[in-house]
C-alpha cells in the first residue's frame, strides 16, 4: 500500500539551479512513498485523503541541508583538540586519541552525529571514516540519508584497500537507498598513486565515486608541487580519480592550473567547503569557491569532523561559507543569500553525486523537508526569508525534519534515538577515549 | 529589608584576568540585593534562609555576556540590506529606511532588541542611536543594563550637540544605576573637530565616556590621512576624545603607529570588534585584537546593529572573533578558548567602562548571572567545557538569566516582554519602515 503524507500550508523555499531562490507561502507538499508527488498552493492538490498530516503552518519548508564532508564519529573527541596547529592536531591529539577507538565507540559516535544532524536539519552526510559499517547501520537506524566512505591510508596495505572497497559494495545502496558509498583513500600525501589509481578502477567497475581530502592547504600543493611536480589536483587527475567521480575535501590548495582539470569532469566531480575549520587551522587562503562554480563544479558545505568543527551544524557552516567568501574576494555582493542557500542544499546534493534525487522541495524528488520556524525573535521582523535562513535562523529553529518522507523530527524531538542513553554509553567510554599514553597513532601527519 | 537569592549547585565558569579560565563544579552562588555576595562549593556557604531558590543542576553558570556595541533599534531592519557594497549599505538602504524612525519606532525596536539579547544571555549593551531616551526606557522596562549613547551629527548643528549631551545627563544612573550613558557623536567623518573637542569638554564635566565609530576599516584611514594626514585615531586624540574616555567601534583601520596613542590611554580605552558585519561588508584587515590587547586596551564583542548582523547574538560574535582572529593572525594557538571567554565578558565589561561591575561572577559584582546548558547532543560528550562555551553552544542553550540578581529569563522564557504583542506592533510598522520612495536619508556616507 502507498504512503502518503502530506504537509499542509506552509512556505517552501524553491531553490532553481541558478538565479535567485525564493519562498512561496501557504502551499501544501504531498509525499507518496517518501518521494514529493505534489507542491503548490494549499487545498489545491490532489485529494490527500489516508495521507499522514504534518501541520506546516507558520514554518518554511527548506530542502534538507546537506552536509557534504564530515568524519561523524569524532563527535567522540567534540573540543578534545582546541588551540593548536594543524600538525599538532593531527599529531599529538586526534590520530593518537583514534588508535582507541573501538567499532563498537565508532558505532556510539556515529549514532550521536546523527541525531546531532537530524535535530538540525541535516537530513544528508557524506562521512569517510573507519568501521564504516558501523556509520551505516547508525544512519539506517536513525533515519537519515548518508554516502559512507571508508577511510584507506596505503600504510594498512593493498589488503585493506581491496576490503575498504568491499565493505563499499556491501553498503551501497542499503537501508532502502537512503545509504550509498564512496571510496575513501584518504589524501594523496598518505595513499601513494598505485594505489589512487586501483582505487579509481575500483569505483568505476562498482559504480561508485570516490571522496578524499585533497589540496586540504596551499602549502601541501606547495609540498606537492616541490616533492614531485605535480599538485594534488593532478595527482587526482594522473590517477583516474577525478574520470572516476570525486568529492574532494577542502580544496583551500587548488590553484589556477587546476581548475581545468577539475572543469574537464565538472559533471562527477564536487567539493566540499568547510570554513570553520580552515580559520580554526589559521588557513589562507581558503576554497576557491567563486572559481569552482564558475567551472561548473558542484560545490557543498561541509563541518569536517567535531574535532576541528565542534558541531555537526551546516546552518553554522553555510553562514560562514557566505562570510568568508565575501571577505575572501572582497567583495560584499558575491555569495548571495541565494547562492548560499543553494550550496547548502542542492549543491551538497550534487557534490555527493545525488543531485537528482534530493538538494530542491520538486515533484520527484525525495522527500527530504525541514520545517523551520522563523519565528522567533532573533529572526523577526522577516523582511527576507532568504536573509533570515542564512544569516539569523539557528539549528535550534529546525522544529520537524523528514527523510524519503519519514518524520524523524518532530516539533524538535527526535523519534529515532533514545537520547539519555546513549549519551551515558558515550561519557563512560570518555576516559578511554582520551588516553593517549599509549605513544601511538593511526598515522603521521607529514604531507 | 535585603532581597536574596541562591542559585544552587551550578557549575561557575571562571574569568581571570589573565591566564586560562576554568570551571569549577558544584557550586552555589548567593546574591544580596543584586550583588554577589558569596560564591564557593554548594552546601558550604552561608545559610540562605528566605532567598529565592534557583536550581543551577546541570547548568554552567556564565558571567553575563556584554554586547560592546550595536544600535539595538535596527533589529526592525534586520534583512533589509543584503549583499550590497558598505557605501550602497549606507547610502541606498540603512539611511535612507532611518528616517522613516519615529521615537516609537526606536521604542519598539529597543524592546525587541533588549528581548533578543536577554533570551540570548546577553546582560548588558553599549547602544549608540537616536531617541536614546527611548532605548533606556526599554532596558529599564525589559531588565537588561545597558551604556546608552545619543548619536550625533554635525549636520544636525551645535544645538543638538547639547541636546544629546542634555539626554545623556538625564539618563546616566538611571534604572537603579543599570542604565549607564556616554556621548555618541558618530565618527570623525561626520562629526567635525570642534564638535569633537566639545564633546570631549562636555564628556570630562559629565564623568561619562565618547562612544563614537572610528577607524572603521583601512580605507577610511587612508582617506583621513590623504585629507588631513592624520589618522581617525590621531584626531581622536587631538581633540581630547581619548583623554576623556573612548568607547571606539570596529577599529579594523587602526594603524600600528595609532598604537601607541592608544595605550597611553589604556585605563579609559575599549574597541568594539564585531567580525560578522566585517566579514558581510567584505573588509581587510580586521580589528587588531592581538596588538590591542598587549597595548593594554579593552576589546569586547559587539554585534553592531541587525542590519548588518542580523542577529544580536554574542556567542555568534564571540566565536567569529576567535575564528577570524586565529586566521588573521595566521596562528591557530592564538586566541584561546579563555581569551575569547574573557573578552565576550571582562573585556567586553571593561570596554564599557564597568569593569568593576560585572564581567566576571566574583563577590562584590554585580549578579549578572547566566545560566547555559551544555547537555544537548551537539555539545557532548563535554571533553572542554571551555571549548564547548566558544564552539558548540549556542544562544538557544541559554535557560536562565538574571540581571543584577533579578530573574528575567527562566527556563528559556523571557518574564520582562509580552513578545506576541509586541512583534505585532512591530509587524505592522513594517511597510512604513522599508518605504524609501522619500528619496532622503539621515546623513550620506563618503569617509
Amino acid at each position: 500500500m502507498m504512503r502518503r503524507l502530506i504537509v499542509t500550508s506552509c512556505s517552501v523555499l524553491v531553490v532553481p539551479e541558478r538565479g535567485l531562490c525564493r519562498v512561496e507561502a501557504d502551499q501544501d507538499i504531498l509525499v507518496e512513498d517518501g518521494v514529493i508527488a505534489w507542491l503548490g498552493p494549499a487545498g489545491s492538490g490532489p485529494d490527500p485523503a489516508g495521507a499522514e498530516t504534518v501541520d506546516g503552518t507558520g514554518m518554511v519548508a527548506v530542502p534538507g541541508l546537506v552536509n557534504a564532508h564530515t568524519h561523524g564519529p569524532m563527535v567522540l573527541m567534540r573540543g578534545a583538540a582546541e588551540d593548536v596547529s594543524v600538525e599538532a592536531w593531527f599529531n599529538e591529539r586526534v590520530w593518537p586519541m583514534e588508535v582507541n577507538l573501538t567499532p563498537d565507540d565508532v558505532g556510539l559516535g556515529a549514532e550521536l552525529a546523527c541525531a546531532e544532524m537530524l535535530l538540525s536539519g541535516v537530513t544528508a552526510f557524506a562521512d569517510h571514516y573507519f568501521h564504516a559499517e558501523r556509520i551505516a547501520q547508525a544512519a539506517v537506524r536513525t533515519g537519515i540519508r548518508a554516502d559512507i566512505a571508508p577511510t584507506y591510508f596505503s600504510s594498512r596495505g593493498r589488503a585493506a584497500l581491496e576490503e575498504s572497497a568491499a565493505t563499499a559494495a556491501a553498503l551501497h545502496g542499503t537501508g532502502g537507498g537512503r545509504i550509498t558509498a564512496s571510496l575513501g583513500p584518504h589524501a594523496p600525501y598518505t595513499v601513494d598513486d598505485a594505489d589512487l589509481t586501483r582505487v579509481a578502477e575500483l569505483a568505476r567497475e562498482m559504480g561508485v565515486r570516490v571522496h578524499i581530502h585533497a589540496a586540504e592547504h596551499l602549502e601541501q600543493t606547495e609540498s606537492s608541487l616541490a616533492r614531485r611536480g605535480v599538485t594534488p589536483i593532478g595527482v587526482l587527475e594522473q590517477t583516474g580519480v577525478l574520470d572516476a567521480g570525486a568529492l574532494i575535501a577542502h580544496g583551500c590548495g587548488i590553484t589556477a592550473a587546476d581548475l581545468p582539470l577539475l572543469e574537464a569532469h565538472r559533471d562527477r566531480t564536487g567539493v566540499a567547503c568547510c570554513p570553520k575549520v580552515y580559520l580554526k587551522h589559521a588557513l589562507n587562503p581558503l576554497t576557491p569557491v567563486r572559481s569552482l562554480l564558475e567551472a561548473g563544479v558542484a560545490v557543498g558545505a561541509g563541518t569536517d569532523g567535531a574535532a576541528g568543527h565542534n558541531t555537526l551544524d551546516v546552518w553554522e557552516a553555510m553562514r560562514l561559507i557566505a562570510l568568508t567568501q565575501k571577505q575572501a574576494e572582497r567583495d560584499a555582493t558575491w555569495m548571495t543569500v541565494s547562492d548560499t542557500l543553494r550550496l547548502a542544499t542542492h549543491g551538497g546534493a550534487r557534490a555527493l553525486g545525488l543531485g537528482d534525487r534530493i538538494g530542491a522541495l520538486e515533484p520527484g524528488r525525495a522527500a527530504d523537508i525541514v520545517l523551520v520556524d522563523l519565528g522567533g525573535p532573533h529572526c523577526r521582523p522577516v523582511h527576507d526569508p532568504l536573509a533570515a535562513l542564512v544569516y539569523s535562523a539557528r539549528a535550534s529553529d529546525v522544529r520537524t525534519v523528514l527523510v524519503d518522507g519519514r518524520v524523524v523530527v518532530r516539533d524538535g524531538r527526535l523519534l529515532t534515538v533514545d537520547l539519555p542513553g546513549l549519551l551515558a554509553e558515550i561519557e563512560a567510554r570518555v576516559p578511554a577515549l582520551l588516553d593517549t599514553s599509549h605513544g601511538t597513532a593511526v598515522q603521521h601527519y607529514a604531507p
